[in-house]
């Protein structure tokens, strides 16, 4: 197994000296913490981490969760990482202190939980899913619930869950028919059928508290129809005890990747004796829901960050220590006389090395930048803060949520490679973070959903109120880089990209005046991928813009060698990664209809 | 299971109307053949994969070849289709009939397999690799090993293997080690280890017959001093019967997919009693084994070609019985009463499918093309036309065996990505290619290998001359389709791609000219890239250009609608992938080194 699964330098340069953490602490929240507690908690869930994560990786891909006698039986880890979630206060972080949390900055526990995926990504999912539901029910619950349920789920005795999609309803949800029929005692009756639910059920769980979506009967058709229920696989009884919900594990989904994490299907009702609890009012449960969307989908970016930085962390490994073939010389030979070179001197091999840590590093930012906006949207003390933060949060959302899974993925297949042979091999580990990483992409709606919702809802939100912040956050950086004569250059490349998104826009809005939303949104995954570029090349130019700084500070925090690698790596990505965007402008200017169904059939 | 894992129609439009098999029939060789014969023999072999291969893929992955009492378990289907191999003559399929073969046209043997392929890819490589072992011996042989082995091998009876690879020498052949010690019974005595030998044994071959490269005694340093040997498990003493001969079975390696095909570590010579019997002459074996890579690379791509095509096939498939959503009206909403689209009218799914169409066809024309070449090497009647399609060949191996390899990885990730969430489940077969596939870019020289072949060996070849053919006969299409008011556009293009290539040439040449190789081939991947998008425009402009004289043919042999596919996967792949070559070329032109290591460590 490699050594080293996460580079905790390059996190907390990019948490404490990019993102300035300390800056967030100073709100009235947080203003019990101090950088070094914080320090301490993300180095105490790293040792953690390296104790009861990282040892099992590759144990619970090879034993995955199944399915048995109705139940699912997971790994035994699931239950000391649950448990141990919760005394560690991980569950509870970021929660109010009356609720029984730490108040610790969201982007704080992002870092936590990104080690925590980095070891073992079958695992942070457990507790992470249980603390979603909680929030659900600290935010819209009544005080009866929230008594009843959250208590056991922050001490990590009870799961939770969400559950959204239904056979027939996967990325649509406004066809869920799970009924939910009113009873005079209070509770609903709750019947239907829920798929592909994480963390659904196991044999350690003494409860799992289900966030279900339903139809109350009469509801409005559509997305206007659907509430939010607590659903619990055994209900409380009068005398605290208690007693089965009629909740039934039916069935399991065995995976490619991410196997440890078992993936459920749920029936509910099949004896008519299934309770629900609603949560908030009638028929808003799927804008309750996507509230603590926002927080699932960074948490699905940060999962895809963490997973391809432990894949870049094993190749490189292996490079350094893998000796192969020799330097060519000038005369176009090898010397077979030489010593091999490591193969980590191939300029091919450097090449797939630092896409990984372009990648890697970038995507890391990207999660603390939303988790930041996050923040500060939660405890913002005016208005126009909240608004503007918010604007940004919802603006970088489908970024972090897409990028990371998409290039997390291209970038683990690159770790692949740099193993030759073995890393398709079952000794090596990179060919389980190949098959783990894949699922970022379909989680909390695909990158075709992600691309529509940047595209078709967060551009044109307040009349492009949303985009015209973000591009006024990244001229700052380009404003900072333009000072220094070796960044000129960059920050130029970078303003003209901001400047040519611009133009794809005005090509495309058009469509959209017009009332032609199919054609706007036709290529929505490649403005996806042009927007993804641009703000990865802002993140990286930001760093860039510090790391020079840095360098002629005599009193730096890290290495020389570490700022410059930072540059450098900046300047790869401008040289190998941004120039993809004139190839995506150009499909994207280009007016040939290809993919909107026209009458003709079997043309695909 | 999908119904249809290949698309028959397609297969045999590129075969006999675009690459115009009918044409290689002309030669003397293939006089004997007519294209009714042949069709016979592909019909014949996809009915022996409909019944054979195609309904024990997935059970092949579920039950991987293991390692158990020295020797490996496989699947009882390979017993199966290596004695029907043999029957059918799909071994002998292309060799002389004085060898007992059946001198049927490579290209048509290619179209066989690669329905093998696409039914079940864990299969054919146990015929293929015996195929190509008996070819390296019926070529540099004598005839007392021709006699012993080829026979049993062209039945089926007996397997064949290449070694090349061993523990400390992967891509770099000239750190081979195992030893061949002449005796003077004539034999040699080898000694040594060899890992990743596909089809290395298992428990239905009652022998398997091993060419080893290994270097005699006092032989040279490097490449120059390896020879190759015939060396069977079992030996033929005189009375027929045969004899263990010390060829272990150490271990295998167990793989994230191609589960069904074994692969082997083999120890050679452990008790001092293995035999082996020089192929050809001294130090001649690198030479020898890379004749028959050209054709051990075609089948890399004919394979990878074949997966992403049975991938597209289940994508579309599902594409086409899947609701989910609804169109986007007019309003920018969706109207929750109508009912459901099948996913295959949302642009987006249908842009996931055309992508696949377009590497899935256009990878199947790569290897027609790349076949036929090789047909017409192997049957030229002039030494200029000898010289020239040897040079088309070795021009476009390198591209044949990486396109379908990295192209088609990334059209079956767009095939799981076709099915959502299912895409990742066991239950579909879309995660079994998308692992199965990943291989290919590995096999047989890495892409990283391929494209400094590419760059450092075959543009530069007789000063340019094969890159230069290459050129002309995409020049005959492009004039072609000039001559198409509809065509013109996209021949303009093609043809600006190829000046660009020049241009890229020019500015990357005088590095190699200043013995400055290493910055030469730095980027050789990216101009791998650039070259295999050119050539596949090229072989799509040229599908286009026959589908538009077609679509004028009252007695047309396919229907409307079938030609005008092409034309549209056509005008996709110029709107979608060609526009990839802008973003490559800049990359470069680009003269910052950063791949290259300097005195610095750590940067990466």
């Amino acid at each position: 197994m490699p050594k080293k699964y996460v580079d905790l330098e390059t996190l907390k340069y990019i948490l404490y000296d990019i993102h300035k953490l300390e800056d967030l602490l100073s709100r009235e929240r947080f203003q019990e913490h101090d950088l070094e507690s914080l320090d301490l908690f993300i180095d105490s869930v790293k040792e953690f981490s390296d104790r009861e994560l990282f040892p099992y990786f590759k144990e619970m891909d090879e034993t995955p969760a199944y399915h048995k006698d109705g139940t699912v039986i997971v790994h035994k880890q699931v239950q000391k990482v649950m448990h141990q979630s919760g005394e560690m206060g991980i569950i509870a972080a970021s929660f109010d202190y009356k609720d029984g949390g730490l108040q610790i900055p969201f982007t704080a526990l992002q870092a936590a939980v990104y080690v925590m995926d980095a070891a073992n990504n079958h695992l942070p999912g457990y507790p992470s899913l249980t603390q979603g539901a909680a929030e659900l029910i600290l935010e819209f619950g009544n005080e009866i619930l929230k008594e009843t349920y959250v208590p056991n789920m922050l001490a990590g005795i009870w799961g939770g869950t969400m559950c959204l999609t239904e056979p027939q309803a996967g990325s649509s949800l406004s066809d869920i028919v799970t009924k939910a029929t009113p009873t005079k005692e209070g509770y609903f009756k709750i019947s239907g059928q829920k798929i592909f639910i994480s963390g659904g059920d196991h044999q350690f769980a003494e409860n799992i508290v289900h966030l279900v979506l339903a139809r109350i009967e009469g509801a409005p058709k559509g997305t206007k129809g659907i509430s939010l229920f607590v659903v619990p696989k055994n209900r409380l009884k009068e005398d605290g005890t208690l007693e089965y919900n009629d909740v039934m594990t039916v069935a399991d989904f065995q995976k490619m990747g991410q196997r440890g994490y078992c993936t459920t299907h749920l029936g509910f009702g099949d004896s008519d004796d299934c309770r629900g609890w609603l949560v908030g009012e009638e028929h808003k449960g799927l804008a309750q829901m996507f509230l603590m969307m926002n927080g699932a989908r960074i948490a699905v970016g940060r999962g895809a960050a963490a997973i391809s930085m432990a894949a870049y962390r094993a190749s490189l490994q292996y490079a350094n220590e893998r000796p192969q073939g020799r330097k060519l010389r000038s005369t176009g030979k090898k010397n077979p006389s030489e010593k091999q070179s490591l193969i980590i001197e191939h300029p091919d091999v450097r090449r797939m090395l630092l896409l990984q840590k372009s990648i890697v590093e970038g995507s890391l930012s990207l999660v603390f930048l939303a988790s930041k906006y996050h923040d500060i949207v939660t405890t913002a003390t005016s208005k126009e803060e909240k608004e503007k933060y918010h604007l940004l949060l919802e603006m970088i959302i489908p970024i972090v949520k897409t990028y990371p899974s998409e290039a997390g993925a291209e970038s683990v297949d690159n770790g692949l490679q740099v193993l030759g042979g073995y890393g398709f091999c079952a000794d090596f580990s990179l060919q389980q973070y190949y098959r783990d990483i894949r699922i970022s992409s379909l989680y909390e709606g695909t990158t075709g959903i992600q691309s529509q919702d940047l595209l078709g809802r967060k551009v044109p939100m307040q009349n492009g109120k949303a985009l015209e912040l973000l591009v006024s956050e990244i001229t700052k950086t380009i404003l900072a880089a333009s000072k220094d004569e070796d960044l000129k250059q960059y920050a130029i490349i970078l303003g003209d990209k901001l400047k040519q998104s611009q133009k794809v826009l005005s090509h495309l809005m058009p469509f959209a005046m017009k009332g032609n939303y199919e054609r706007y949104l036709a290529d929505a995954n490649l403005f996806m991928e042009y927007m993804s570029i641009v703000v990865l090349g802002w993140l990286w130019l930001e760093m860039a813009v510090d790391a020079k700084k840095e360098l002629t500070n005599t009193n730096r925090k890290y290495s020389e060698i570490f700022y410059e690698s930072k540059i450098h790596t900046m300047k790869f990505y401008f040289k190998y990664e941004v120039p993809k965007t004139n190839s995506l402008v150009e499909s994207l200017m280009n007016d040939e209809t290809l993919t909107i169904k026209k009458d003709k059939e079997h043309i695909i």
